[in-house]
């Protein structure tokens, strides 16, 4: 019995000490999960000269390419797509419009050179009309029943397991998380709750209009065919700015579009943090930066150079990509 | 000592057991707080039919009227006169233009019946060109000097202590406490904190665009002269999906710029709830309703009394006004 119960102790100590030592469990020791860890520790103990106060522990992360895969294309656009041919045969003009004709015709290469415009245009077209609750149901059930073509998992298990881990990390350390995303914002608040631990009011993303009618009585909120904020490169600092009013003090991003968050968020005082993730693995994911049409990456890792942002090599800063099946 | 230690536990107990039972310790016994108990302890007892889990405790409260004054002026509207009147002698174009031609005048009339629209006017007028921070500074400065002219005291100690206390009430019932009103964001941020215990993030209402600039190297947030969005009426759901993409379970208002939010939030499925402060105390306060220039409450009082939403006579419910000098 004696033996047992030291036994059980040494296991309990073990667990908790595991627990307690490796936050970021499925990231390689090297020098980002070190600078990540440096970070936390400096703003987070009281007396240190970096301490911030958890009001202001803010941290921003992108979606596309940074919390989740964004190829062969963004995985909304995929969304917006299989809607659109859903669509298509009450919208004959279609056929001879783009973005819509490259999406009937199966032509990747131009929809991806339409960009967060093009992905905003087809959501547009495709989703205006329906109410925000009619919009949730749909967007859902493709999340539950469509599958990335080569994975064969649902999208939303494509999600970065180091990055939902880093997330907990810091709301383990008293900081709020937001997604800061050029996707869509009714479209990442369907699955950010179970899928990152982001409630929908922590979402900021690029929106269409919508407005409040009344129906035989009941009220709704509908959304409309007109473009109402595009939350991408310039757009980023200014949607923090709009939804969050205060500035972050770590951003984390993989692409040119997030260099403008990076730049807002660490040029304001105190000890600051910015992140890129860099695409560097082709085997259990994608490999792609300078030349890229989608999560280019060059005058943002430029400029990490120079501001000393830290840079995730996918590859050996990563033990494993995607969340478990 | 044993009758001092008698006395201490008995008068610790009546402090613990004061604070336990008395929530909404200004708040005189009737049906308006009645009406707010019985709502939350339906909604966060497990297993009550009425059960909430804590991540759909949204609370949704409207600011002028409802957790501070709004007489003789829209506070903000005040600001925004004081600053038009700094401003005015590079503007020799105001003389002769409204809204901008009655501050100058002092027709308070003239203002009020310009509305929420007026207040944007003004705002935009004199608070575009300035960055975030500049502007943050000249509207923190103006709460800690201006003085109200009936009371003599800052504009933010005019803020209604049961109010604060229903507040904080349900933020220990595991609520998150939003402001959802009519009047600027970036004004409310600076004193919604301290005032309501209410961080920038869950502060949502009406907006002038902003742009995001490299200035010197240095990354700012301009205010620009454009009008981004109109936080009040239908505007008000429309405001609370964007920024928080959930459906509040309960409302706060005071005037038929709330009645869609009551409308909105009430409308949900499960138990909800929808409250109105009526202006009824002259001698305290200000007494106005359906015939007021400013806070009219008119339509949302009728369908209060349909719906079944709790009307808050102040007069009779509130044995404190303010919040302690």
């Amino acid at each position: 019995m004696k033996t047992r119960s030291v036994l059980l102790v040494a296991f309990a100590f073990c667990v908790v000490h595991s627990v307690a030592a490796e936050p970021l469990a499925s990231w390689n020791d090297g020098p980002a999960k070190q600078s990540i860890i440096e970070f936390v520790e400096a703003v987070t103990t009281e007396g240190s000269p970096d301490f911030v106060p958890v009001a202001e522990r803010i941290a921003t992360f992108d979606n596309d390419g940074c919390l989740w895969s964004e190829q062969p294309l963004y995985f909304q656009l995929i969304f917006a797509m299989d809607r659109v041919k859903e669509l298509a045969p009450q919208h004959p003009e279609w056929n001879t419009t783009q973005p819509f004709q490259a999406v009937l015709e199966d032509d990747h290469e131009a929809l991806a050179a339409s960009g967060v415009e093009g992905v905003l245009t087809l959501v547009m077209a495709s989703h205006a009309g329906l109410t925000t609750e009619e919009f949730d149901q749909v967007a859902r059930e493709w999340l539950d029943t469509a599958k990335h073509p080569r994975f064969d998992r649902p999208y939303h298990e494509l999600t970065f397991l180091p990055m939902v881990e880093l997330l907990e990390y810091l709301r383990d350390n008293g900081f709020k998380t937001f997604i800061v995303s050029g996707g869509g914002i009714d479209f990442l608040r369907v699955f950010a709750e179970e899928a990152y631990g982001i409630p929908p009011e922590q979402v900021i993303g690029s929106s269409i209009k919508a407005s409040f009618e009344m129906r035989d009585g009941v009220p709704v909120i509908v959304k409309q065919p007109e473009m109402n904020f595009i939350d991408d490169k310039e757009g980023k600092p200014v949607g923090i700015h709009q939804h969050i009013g205060r500035r972050p003090i770590a951003a984390f991003g993989n692409s040119d579009g997030d260099l403008q968050m990076l730049q807002w968020t660490t040029a304001g005082e105190g000890r600051r943090f910015g992140l890129l993730v860099r695409h560097t693995d082709a085997e259990r994911e994608w490999a792609y930066d300078r030349d890229s049409h989608i999560g280019k990456l060059d005058k943002a890792l430029d400029e990490a150079g120079k501001k000393g942002w830290t840079v995730v090599d996918m590859a050996e800063d990563w033990k494993t990509v995607y969340v478990p099946e």
